[in-house]
């Protein structure tokens, strides 16, 4: 069964090309950037963290990006193209980091990775040789970022491609704000169960612990954390970290968005109970 | 044209691993799973078979499997995680057959396996050193059943990874039950098209031939049935053998599942017309 | 970190297959056409174009298909399988250009392909060498179109799939008409973002130039064309023309589709301000 397996390569990680994307899978978009990469390097593995980040939403997918990315192998370049202000003044940068490329539009798409990673380089994509020769002024992710990944995948050094920059556009809601021994955060991401991502991470959480905590949103309080869904009676709202590392509110067996009839920039307070 | 083509490995089928997901592709759960699997298996081709089986719903992800697994060359690893018990004290397993892995919870995702192939061996997996360092209690895809199959594509044998297990656990409502020459059975899954799949396949209906047949779905009976979709007037509901080898029930040019108001779960009643 | 880069071939570009059906990801139908394409040319990279071509919708399928493939790498080949006549008596065809080959039912879908490419040549697919050994009646993506897009991958001449032909079927709404100065065109396509994608490219645009054009939709005129999204006020209709070289009618951060509750089919006439 297993001869043939001999054949794949074994010689530590290889190095992947991601990608993150508003553009959904109804179109040929992301097709079209997968195409583009692939003639410039050949063999090279893709794999879609996702398309369906909510359109234009940029926190979102910032969030998406974090929880995805560290699970790649060393060396992988992140294409994340969640772009309102395409063909607008705004950046095409790479954020370079110890184990990996950042590929897209400087618009606070990276906000997690800088805050999260050490970071080597942020360069501006400037130079020509490195986009397609015509570049659409709708559609960047085919003719500056997907080119640019497999340039980076074939070698290229990144200050090849443009100047270096001295920091990036960062989205203030990413982080909750600490004020009178609460926590103020937001919902950042619903996934596809229903339940609800908050800015919130486990290390905000551990600040208030041993105490119960209890979650305020929508109207609604959640006394204390869970360990896992199948906690909670049917249809109970509930809170644990998730997965991600994030406080997320989930329903047993349902959909904590519908039920709360809450979702992305919801207002959540966590405090003592 | 060709000349490059050549460059391809000939030598037989060369296995693949497969995803079989009630995550959705709005998240980055699905990429989390390649990203770990590519760490561990460089090169390895991952084909989604579908992230969208309704959610917790493992019956219609039992029938999915069933259709995509014998198509895939021989040794592939097929990863399902339908798993609305993750954390609790359901076991991780594989199945293995003759021609293939299948690693997931044992909560019945495999009926249709054990069924329809030969079994090999059981495995509960229990040896920490083939799953993440750290195993969350939310998702046992990235952590447990993600670094399995990888660990199996590199040829560690399945013994390797847990105890042998006498029996997996399979789901009743699987299988029509024969009764007074009747067929009682029940809608299993529902196409894209709104097409209703039931888990009475051409077998059963064979031993009704060459009589016509007669099938029941939500108050509605249908006479015979059809070689192919383009059969029937439009908007006709009709009765087929489905490409999976079920008795399928379709609406010319429609959606059966919104004409009946049916969906997963009704009951389908075959008799002698 | 790019050391293991180097494994990956370098010589030219290297064909894939594309697939682009109207199947969703719901189902296991696209998986299992990439299964027994990866028995047939094992290590061949798949890329999915998009599985959502709204379901029967041949125009929509022809105009995705003809934004992707030309990014791909030169010897690519198409599968193209929005195939509302399956098992009745439409060809299954093989369409060989110069770059590329194309692989799907003769329904009108290569309509596009056969406007804007040299043709090589028309193969009907006879020759059941090549193709699965049953076939099925409802699914010949799987039993036909999968297995002759490995083997034209493995280098078999599509002359040896069978017969040449002379023509293709093309569909007559893939064109705008002009009259009395006017372009009568319609909308093909409404991508993810809600944007109206219509059968009027930016040549049929050109024969209007300087003057400034009136585009009317839906009881509503749109004056002038956009150079991206991002211009035009909140919630504002605009035309522009789209990566694709068509005339989209966009609504800046929100849904042309859900504004002018128009989609596809519609008509869209442009004239002369």
């Amino acid at each position: 069964l297993n001869t043939d397996k001999k054949a794949a390569p074994r010689a530590g990680p290889r190095p992947v090309i991601t990608l993150l994307t508003d553009f959904g899978l109804e179109d040929s978009c992301a097709a079209a950037l997968k195409g583009v990469i692939l003639c410039l390097a050949p063999g090279v593995t893709i794999v879609d963290i996702t398309h369906y980040v909510p359109s234009f939403n940029i926190l979102s997918g910032a969030y998406l990006l974090k929880t995805a990315c560290p699970y790649f192998p060393s060396g992988s370049i992140h294409v994340a193209v969640v772009d309102p202000g395409v063909g607008s003044e705004r950046n095409p940068i790479i954020v370079q980091t110890p184990g990996a490329f950042f590929v897209g539009p400087d618009n606070g798409i990276f906000t997690y990775v800088v805050k999260t990673e050490r970071i080597s380089g942020i360069f501006r994509l400037e130079n020509p040789a490195y986009r397609a020769r015509e570049v659409s002024s709708t559609f960047h992710g085919r003719d500056i970022f997907a080119p640019v990944a497999a340039h980076l995948f074939n070698g290229v050094p990144p200050a090849e491609m443009g100047p270096e920059l001295d920091a990036i556009v960062e989205l203030d809601r990413a982080f909750p704000k600490i004020m009178d021994n609460k926590i103020h955060g937001a919902v950042i991401h619903v996934d596809s169960f229903g339940n609800l991502v908050t800015n919130v991470t486990s290390e905000h959480i551990s600040t208030m612990r041993p105490v119960t905590v209890c979650t305020q949103v929508a109207h609604c309080s959640i006394i204390g954390l869970r360990q896992a869904y199948h906690q909670g009676v049917r249809d109970e709202l509930i809170t644990y970290i998730g997965s991600g590392g994030h406080l997320e509110i989930g329903c047993n067996g349902g959909s904590a968005a519908e039920k709360l009839n809450a979702g992305l920039g919801a207002d959540v307070v966590v405090r003592r109970q």
